[in-house]
């Protein structure tokens, strides 16, 4: 489960900064366990300076922007699950992403997009980190954000 | 697993007009079990009057009107599960809500459309409803549908 | 799990021309266990002639060429999973299948389009090829493919 740089999922994700404080909702849950898989409610990226960010690929944003996005969705997942998991120790592996982009119609780049979120994942937790995944172009996401990112993951017994 | 009216979800859902008759589908299931876990085919909402609710959130459509056919989506599934199921009995608790609305490009409120689902869940299950979420816009949805809803739900053991 | 002609999926697979070479992502797992279930990663259509097949229902591409791409995209997750599988033996069920279609907004028929895939999964799994399904529009795919399908599989223990 190491990285090649044979720090921890925690050790290296002490070395970023984290989203805070964390957007909690009302409605629904951040998290959900089902057998030995955790789903995560889909979320947009979050940046302590600017909250969302928002703007539409091919539009009034490129794709090193949904990049970005996406990188930072990844890592305010991480937010989640470090927050009510108490540590990532649990976590076995990313089992799956899918990813949403907020682009202009015929937009053919949207995995290049969702790399942002995929090589976070993997700069955290190495081999563990990749997932299978889908990439998808839609026309509208909530508060304008440029990406939102589902997630599931797979935890080890308690 | 009781809401705050401490009626169990069987009574709550006795006190909602169930649509009726459902749709079958020739090529599809309407549910499957995986383990604890049952996915759902995504659903249009029905009503008993007139079928399903078209249009396009932000052009022909609020979203009022929105909130009103995710929760007829969310109605449409429980009884769904109810005739596959017998009863709501061996539901513990819903696991995940996808939501698709129907929306012009930039619409930015698909959580407001899809709280219709989530609060119909909560007010039937209180806080066994609570679920997992992802709320997003996209431009085309079968029959012109305003809104489609994919769930998963968990049973217990037979 | 046999379908109406008696052949079983392997058989019935050895009667169809899988795509080949499969494209091999760096990022991404092409496929994960978790517990019984095998999720796949979204994957458009390839042919062997042509690579993806491109464009938008509605504007430049037919519902018939959307169910032509449907199938091939189902055909791409069989030769997948008979790769890294070695063979299909081991698939005891088509659990879910997501489809999304690039499309002119306001399309209302995915699901014909979807039906594509489905029936190429029935043809070869028979019962056990039905499944639960989402089939939505959406304004961009990757590579600006017609269809994308994301599946999931019950797999028998080993």
């Amino acid at each position: 489960m190491l990285n090649s740089s044979q720090m921890t999922p925690e050790e290296q994700l002490a070395t970023l900064a984290l989203p805070c404080p964390l957007h909690r909702r009302l409605r629904q849950l951040s998290l959900i366990q089902a057998d030995r898989c955790l789903g995560l409610s889909g979320r947009s990226h979050f940046t302590n300076a600017s909250g969302v960010m928002t703007g539409t690929v091919g539009l009034d944003r490129s794709v090193a922007d949904g990049y970005n996005a996406a990188r930072a969705c990844a890592l305010t997942q991480l937010a989640v699950l470090k927050r009510d998991l108490g540590s990532l120790e649990a976590v076995v592996e990313i089992v799956s992403v899918n990813g949403y982009v907020n682009a202009v119609a015929g937009f053919e780049d949207s995995p290049a997009v969702i790399n942002g979120a995929s090589d976070l994942l993997v700069s955290v937790f190495g081999e563990a980190g990749k997932h299978v995944r889908a990439a998808v172009g839609v026309s509208a996401l909530p508060r304008n954000a440029i990406v939102e990112i589902q997630m599931t993951v797979r935890v080890g017994q308690p």
